[in-house]
């Protein structure tokens, strides 16, 4: 049984994560979307929120768990029997750095494999970084992110 | 009749920029130069000095308007009539991101064309990030920005 | 007036090269679609073939003129008066031989700007070659081609 | 059940190939390695050598099943029911070009994602190419192949 | 005589860093390594700190010299007598960056080269920012980093 | 001492292998210009008139000598006492394949270094490639190749 996880700051989900986790969840037999607590950065969003906003959009699919998680990724796919780290891959900016980061998971956890998905061709140019950006200026997001999400942050960029 | 804008923060303009600006301009009927109020992130020097400073050394380029802005580049392309960007690129992690702002500016505004000017080889290693910094550990620059904005670099690091 | 050219192989046209051509348009006073004979490799069409079938996709663009031409590029654009090269852009890799070509095309003709294209991101995966290949092998190309150059294709194949 | 389809033509199969599909067969519940027929490059094995030469490197993972296919990937893959297509990635070069065909293939079937496993550090550097190249000129390659691959190639390049 | 400086922040100095000073050592009459003061950003170690931890490493290589430096690095070069600066190279994103920076050291001193060794496959994936978040992460780090960087990192995480 | 060989098909010669060969002569005691017999792929030029064609550029280079070499690089670099291997390096394509090759040499001879010199901007777009390319259709390469060596082009392509 292959047991999967694809983690993110998820600040706030796109439509790219969610692409990437609904064909992930297709071919593994369960698929952990974990949202990193991230203590290093500021986000947006509280770690509360971003899963909220992130496990309403992917409750119809069965196999996928939304959770959260602190410290290592290598350790929390220890701790929920995950054999494999699924990752979006975009660019080629994007490869060198996932590269780095799953040689050095390895390092860490040889069981563990990292798998890439490359993104779809319509969500290449989507980042939550561009779209924080694009929505903070009133530009118009409504194909890029789920309706949920859209409101969440047009209320949340008010308040700022 | 073709009218471009070619936009950045300028902080300060190299002779990159001005390449960049002078060759583009010879290619559409208009090139706006515009320089972004950038709130996000500090600037070396203010908007007005950055307007200034690269409008004194493009004053000669009878089809070159500088201008500055504020929010999204594709509202202000809107507002002034424009319908093409102007991008210069260097190099491939340039590539990367150009080309996702490119497609994310073409899906906010179908109507907006992104066009790229490679940039001439004896300014490849050029950034207005890359002069601020061996200006400030007193660096020769002087083939790499021109001479008013030499001054205005000494200038503003003495104050510092 | 800016006058530029679309240079390619076009062996054969494929639904990106359309999109760059149509979009180029749009942006100068009139386009040449130059397709180069290619003495060097093997083409699958004919020169006369390859003119035709982008001649008659584009035939409903005004300022767009489909020719054909032998020899060095800066060369033909000189003859037609042309003062700008227009190239797609896919990839990393693409980026890295065209900014090359570029900087040769500038070394030959100092008065010749080479200016590139993001190609559409359902364009992305899109080459002649790649086209051939699939088709070839009987794969499903309708979306990638315009529908007489589907019909060629099948055709030509058959007679292999 | 997730049934994988890892292709190549494998002229001959190196440490590489091997390490990516026994990961691969890890993660899958079946893992088919599928050998190209290549009607369009002339190989230095035969399709019946290179089948050969990797089914007993592979004879002792009880989920992979190595066959030899001809036609597009997406129909073979159709025909064994694989419902995912796994792809090594060494390099930024490769990952152009392999972006490039994970798109073709998922226009040509939906159904069907292409996952990327990052090659392992040691064997950055090893294609069945340069492997070939090398041991033409009598190069130490005897960690890079195994054993019966070395035997294989030394016999059949004393007979060119 | 061919006097190099390698030059970094160092901070720490990991198993990549010492790779390169010790195949650059080989190489040059002389090697410096340079430990960048670097007033910009903040470190995890002290100057001192870094100086030290990387000397305690390379001691036993008779011509290596361990020093620090403030300022640029091609006027610290005039003043050691060093003609070549030596880069280790990881990644592509590496590549652009390094590229642009030997460009600008060149441009402020045609007498410098600026040479590049490759990195070793085993320390692709290692860089001083990936070492100290994992270990602040408690992940396993000790076949990345001498055993001594190992314990100061302890001890300093501990602190903070 | 440091003995280092730059090597290539050098067919032709180009100011870009020329910047290389005089830039690294001046970091190592001595170099090498290995020119390859190349039996693999076909030359313009005949072993003998490249190697002729390169040493009377660089005659005048004391501690610079331009030999022919057959079979793999590591061998004859061991027999000729060298200890480095040098290569220029150009773009980002260049390097991916340039790191494959020094990574195998590494695996082949682990006591050679590869060390890689950027070239010069003004020499990015260069490649004996492009210059037979150009030259062939009677385009202007005066500033790229030494004057001997348009010569030697100019009367060989004639006789074709």
């Amino acid at each position: 049984m292959t047991i999967a996880v694809y983690a993110g700051t998820f600040d706030p989900v796109t439509n790219g994560h969610l692409d990437i986790a609904v064909r992930a969840a297709g071919l593994f037999d369960k698929l952990y979307v974990a949202v990193a607590q991230e203590t290093g950065k500021n986000t947006l969003f509280s770690l509360e929120e971003r899963v909220q906003l992130i496990r309403q959009e992917l409750s119809g699919v069965a196999n996928i768990e939304v959770v959260s998680f602190d410290g290592l990724l290598v350790d929390f796919a220890h701790k929920i029997g995950a054999n494999t780290i699924v990752r979006g891959l975009r660019a080629v900016s994007d490869f060198d750095i996932e590269l780095q980061m799953a040689l050095m998971n390895k390092e860490m956890a040889a069981d563990l494999e990292t798998v890439f998905l490359p993104t779809s061709p319509q969500y290449l140019f989507i980042s939550s970084s561009i779209i924080k950006n694009v929505a903070s200026l009133q530009g118009d997001i409504s194909r890029l992110v789920p309706e949920r999400v859209l409101l969440a942050l047009e209320k949340k960029l008010s308040q700022i």
